[in-house]
């Protein structure tokens, strides 16, 4: 049968990415040995308020169709968070929930990219940008982040990557897979040049609330940026609810109404009982209390993975300000992200991700993620350490 | 800014169909005497045993992430559901639950269609299928039902519709908005036709499970048929789940593939607990007692608005063999399906679709759904009774 050519443009690399992590988790189920560090679902469940949100709501009949944008008091609640934090005038009429932030970049991107457009993307990016931009018939057009300087904005590579066919750029801050966070200079860099080029900006700020030192900036906040500025975020890593698919964007008002008649047909609004849930999580003072408790546990593990490398000569690492992930620079080992990767799970049945599928800039890299408890992370850095005495060993020869 | 032309593709006459809808239900929320039959979400709450198994589910710790396609005993279990019903060969890799039907519509079609391609669409349709099929760049080719004769398939309409570019037949069966069922040799007829051109066929089935004479069939089921058909269907309407968006597409395993490489950008993966609600809605006798109690009475229903319309001489009916919705003759009166849907909800505050939403062809229908309790349904047959007599007036002079 005869395919849409957009099915070659979702599939390759990035899908292929995770191959690692499904073997790792696979195997688990049938070894529990196995470490999982590659991907970024936190170890925590949902906070109970949250739950018993959703739970009161079932039970009481919110099992219906729900507005498409999604009910009022949260979008109001979204939007006055947004603008407390970064200085945005809005209402719930820039305000629409959909199935995770995930969602939000896919229905956006199909609202603003067309056939022969490019979007300057800032690499390492989150996987699936590739697709969300490449089943629009627009192009990717990777710019790398300083690599050597701790991942750090790259001006001029940016300025030289801009054509007059350049309709977007799309960044995430903080960075996944890099927990790096681009500075209020940087961002207003980006935005200078935005508004001299009528770009759009994709702002995607999921890991906004996982911060361990540093300011967080949204883009959206700077002078002129308001318009043209699109801001993604979810509960997903912030309140540890990823299965529950709910996140939202932020723009003009405008691409709201597109959006929401995109999600008509598309999606059809988000469970209300996930809404109820939703709105629990950004209000009730225990759940706020659990979230805070979730970043100062990964801040904590945080500081414990880098101990371990930095203990290691041959692995260089980016300190992450924010997110739940490390990037390793593992090439002194004489192998690439993906090598190293294959052969620390072989050997150690650790999973990690190469971080390759977030760009190539990165394909001397790994990503750890630090999403299990206290006893598998030491586990885990005693067998990085253990894996790590054969490239020692080598170069000692 | 500048939009991708999709935005204009996903706006238009299809949303503005829900006007009335809309305007009806913001009322009822000041003037509880308003009576909405414009939508189709059942009244009925989703039953006790579907929500508490998502509660456990969630009480559990259920919320993380799953796989995108969804989990095996889920995707099992819908598949020996559809092979018993129809007859077609399928396993686990020929399904992949998404976000409603209507996702799987969505997705699906953007799997297959690519512009320039033409769908034929059977009408009277669903309001959403122009817009899937427009955001792709296809062109929707309506292909009217034989008005004259209950809807039934014309034969001789679909004929003359193919053209070297038509890539696809989309239709529901039973329909939504006419209750009608494709017969057998109706679809064997469509069945031919698609493979002799070699064509996708779109079976639209969500109503499948709310049949009250008859035989429902599968075109999937019929020779040939399998390499080419995707059945949608969904939890919405047979067990009052609309607010859960959990539908799924069956189809062949190479279309799976890339439905789940569009889902790992567009959605990745339905909510756990949402799954374990679903298995549960499929399997649990008591649910299933529950579905098919709504059943009977949505049958119960049907009749009492058959008995109402029949002593209508103005308005003439299209006898629904299945879902929740009546289609209704209003041109004896002199007017189109939108003015008198208009006038109904200015003069008797009901709230009724026009059904030149549904299609052109339609233009002289109003959809009535049955989704209230039998006092609000008797209040409504009161009122339309009141509402006619101005106009048997008026033709008595």
């Amino acid at each position: 049968m005869r395919y849409a050519p957009l099915t070659q443009a979702i599939q390759g690399e990035t899908v292929d990415a995770w191959d690692i992590h499904f073997k790792a988790t696979a195997l688990k189920e049938q070894d529990p040995s196995v470490i999982v560090l590659s991907i970024g679902d936190p170890d925590f469940d949902t906070p109970a308020p949250i739950v018993e949100s959703a739970v009161k709501s079932l039970r009481g009949g919110d099992t219906h169709y729900v507005d498409i944008e999604g009910r009022d008091h949260l979008r109001n609640k979204i939007a006055a968070d947004h603008q407390g934090r970064c200085g945005q005038q809005v209402t719930k009429d820039n305000v629409i929930l959909l199935a995770g932030a995930q969602n939000a970049l896919f229905a956006t991107s199909m609202c603003i990219l067309e056939a022969g457009d490019e979007v300057l993307v800032l690499q390492p990016n989150y996987v699936t940008y590739e697709a969300c931009i490449q089943l629009t018939g627009a192009k990717l057009v990777p710019v790398s982040m300083d690599v050597d300087h701790d991942f750090c904005l790259d001006e001029n590579a940016l300025l030289q990557a801009i054509t007059d066919k350049t309709k977007a750029i799309y960044f995430a801050t903080p960075s996944n897979p890099s927990g790096v966070m681009l500075t209020k200079s940087e961002l207003q860099f980006i935005a200078d040049l935005a508004i001299k080029h009528d770009l759009w900006v994709m702002s995607d700020e999921v890991y906004s609330h996982t911060i361990f030192e540093g300011e967080h900036v949204s883009i959206a906040g700077l002078d002129n940026m308001a318009e043209r500025t699109v801001t993604l975020n979810s509960l997903s890593k912030s309140h540890a609810m990823t299965g529950w698919r709910a996140g939202w964007a932020i723009g003009p008002t405008e691409l709201i109404c597109h959006l929401s008649n995109l999600s008509l047909c598309m999606l059809y609004g988000l469970p209300g009982f996930v809404q109820e849930a939703a709105y629990t999580a950004l209000t009730d003072p225990n759940a706020l209390a659990e979230a805070e408790q979730m970043r100062v546990t990964y801040q904590r593990r945080r500081d414990r993975l880098l101990s371990c490398f930095n203990q290691q000569p041959l692995l260089t690492c980016v300190p992450p300000k924010a997110s739940m992930f490390l990037l390793v620079n593992v090439s002194q080992t004489g192998l690439d992200g993906q090598a190293f990767a294959e052969m620390l799970f072989e050997q150690q049945k650790i999973g990690v991700l190469p971080a390759t599928a977030f760009g190539e800039c990165a394909a001397n890299y790994i990503r750890i993620s630090y999403v299990v408890d206290d006893k598998q992370l030491d586990d885990a850095c005693a067998r990085i350490e253990a894996f790590m005495a054969q490239f020692t060993q080598v170069s000692n020869e």
